[in-house]
């Protein structure tokens, strides 16, 4: 917990163990259920407390700032548009509600409305993402890759420890959890063929990252510092970049990853706050080489977030094969977003930033079946359904973080997508 | 005009020789005025034709598929939704209503009001952009880049003839013509130097490019072949592709162009339509070696655009520094678009692929700078204002695009925008 002193909580609302939405959580989202169209929630252990019946009711009555309707629509955008003063307020004060001790809703006859069973419900997207970016920002990650694809002797490139190198990537196949994916077709052309050949991807892969929201918008031309850049950022999500290892490979000079990505990309569909990560930050890695100064920073910007994955196949049990966090990041945060507006670039409300894959030092905590397999060399066994070098059809991916400090735990629940046979 | 027979078309609205805006052309876009809220209009001669007064006036009462409203928008985007069949025959109506025998409209009392004078509208840009993807599909610029930077004996990388090499772009610092731009700031590691440096980028180039606008959406998973892709394409624009070549050249390893593009792109406001660029369809150039089966077409998908661009230096005269022409383009637009989904990608309206910078085979055809100036070793000469290697603060870059053939004149305008020192 650091110096910060968190006052122990509890809710009305009962919070299994190892639920990942406590009363010190509250992430935002959106969800639809059959009687519901699509609207703002916040998860609270096995319920979701909707937000457009608070608002209706008169919860936010103080709150003169939250226009009619704000909560009744199918993104967060415009809500996390009215700026984190008052998006803050809107946490503080359903934490407030969901207090024991206070019966203001607990005992108000529109809590049954008001809560609703999150496994009856559908979550949806909780932001439109208008431009979506990955950076690649885990040393280790880099590192492996540079050395299983170039030089190990020189596996990170000259640039990497100056600047957060990072790509832009495709908005509009961002899905949330629960869809399942069809295996990409595209041209491969592996060292031993003459001609490039085209079919079903045969290296699917997942990447474990992460990803924030942005909060508030830029013009053109301004830039945002290390300092300011938590600003806006308004809360995180699991992000599994999915990959085809082959498509990528061939595709990729110059100009980086393209189809090899842009089938789909998965993400959690609560988002965590910043707010609710405050207790679990911590020191970054040492960067060395100095950064330049628009990249040197004051405060803890990384967060210890523990993260797996699993690999479910069709019907069978799971089994973990990664377990990393998100503390490992070489750049942090508010690096990545100071780089990414320091040449003027604009960013937008629903902007999504992702890590890179989170890999950690150790071979278990390798984010990618790439490094975990060693590019297919050291097959991953399961507990139930033989060994896996790479996604086949069938299995579902599963990616799970949480912080857990002092009895308190905050986490994003999961994002699981099962991979079914190119259309 | 091919085998197509393009009847003698005259209007009513005079139409300046040489304007690039005949009845032939009448391209979308979106304008506000003065007295005005931003809505769709179409360009002819010195005039736009006002879509929303027209629709409220009755003159589209025959056609019950346009909403009401549909052309009181800031984008287009709802109206291009409607699908090819419909905004097909709006733009036909107002090609009718135009015509010179034609009195329904000529004679009408709304005409005032119906007719607006476009040196008095401000053009905006004319859809929203969900995703903006950049090809690199002109072989001669791959290869003037490839022998710069690389290997003049193999200019073009492995992959270059087999597939649209292509990259995600910045969707929102794409700007309508008019809008100045700040010169980017950010990092570059010359060979000379040990370390990397910060500043403003001392390499500003532009790149003449097209990018043409998605019409119709797709789904998840879904395929759209070649010989399908023109139906997914409502028009074209000229796009410039600004570019900070410094920071370019030490970011883009491994993963391709991110802050040396991403702080702006600039657009010709007026969408010009597939229909009228149907008379300047041309045979595209040879494909050797054959490309797979997903990316052979049928019938001619280059089109006969000759394209220039021109330098003004702050208070004098500009001075014409490339003619190009869109037809060298090696990958046409039904490939791009074909490639760009074979992997299931989907795909929304409005989205935007640029082809990427147009050069042709001579040298004053190149499309930027780090061509035409041969990577500053041949600086190029202006009529006023002394030389160039790249872009100056206080220049005005023009690009200016036409088809022309048999008397019938459809050209797109021009996309300009004067640089600024860095902010």
């Amino acid at each position: 917990m650091s110096e910060l002193i968190v006052p122990s909580l509890k809710s009305w609302v009962p919070v299994p163990k190892d639920s990942d939405f406590t009363i010190y959580n509250l992430p935002f989202g959106i969800f639809q259920n059959k009687r519901l169209s699509p609207r703002a929630g916040i998860a609270i252990g096995d319920k979701i407390v909707d937000l457009a019946v608070l608002h209706e009711e008169g919860f936010f009555s103080d709150m003169t700032q939250l226009p009619h309707g704000i909560f009744q629509k199918d993104s967060l955008n415009d809500f996390i548009g009215l700026g984190k003063p008052i998006t803050k307020r809107v946490r503080e004060k359903v934490q407030d509600l969901l207090k024991e001790e206070n019966g203001a809703l607990r005992d108000h006859q529109s809590r049954g409305k008001a809560i609703v069973t999150r496994k009856e419900a559908q979550m949806l997207l909780p932001v439109k993402i208008g431009d979506y970016t990955d950076f690649y920002s885990s040393m280790e990650h880099a590192t492996n890759v540079g050395t299983m694809f170039r030089d190990p002797e020189n596996a990170l490139l000259p640039n990497w420890k100056h600047l957060p190198v990072g790509y832009h990537g495709r908005s509009s196949s961002i899905i949330p959890s629960g869809i399942p994916i069809h295996r990409p077709k595209g041209q491969y052309k592996d060292p031993n063929m003459d001609t490039p050949e085209f079919g079903p991807s045969r290296r699917l892969d997942f990447e474990l990252e992460m990803a924030f929201i942005v909060g508030k918008s830029t013009k053109m031309g301004d830039s945002v510092s290390t300092e300011d850049a938590e600003d806006y950022i308004f809360g995180m999500v699991l992000f599994n970049d999915w990959s085809a290892r082959d498509i990528q490979a061939w595709e990729y000079v110059p100009l980086g990853p393209f189809l090899g990505k842009s089938f789909a990309s998965s993400i959690s569909p609560w988002i965590v706050t910043l707010e609710a990560l405050e207790p679990f930050r911590v020191p970054g890695p040492k960067q060395e080489p100095e950064v330049l100064p628009y990249l040197q920073y004051q405060k803890d910007h990384a967060f210890d977030i523990n993260l797996e994955v699993y690999i479910q196949p069709d019907g069978l049990k799971s089994t973990k094969v990664c377990t990393s966090n998100f503390k490992y990041m070489y750049w942090n945060i508010a690096q990545q977003l100071a780089h990414h507006t320091v040449n003027g670039c604009n960013i937008n409300v629903g902007d999504m930033m992702a890590s890179g894959t989170i890999s950690g030092p150790t071979s278990e905590s390798f984010g990618s079946m790439l490094e975990l397999a060693w590019k297919g060399t050291k097959p991953v066994q399961l507990e139930e359904g033989g060994e896996r070098k790479f996604i086949e059809d069938g299995d579902t991916v599963i990616m799970k973080g949480y912080c857990e400090k002092a009895g308190i735990r905050v986490g994003f629940g999961e994002v699981e997508s099962k991979v079914m046979p190119g259309k």
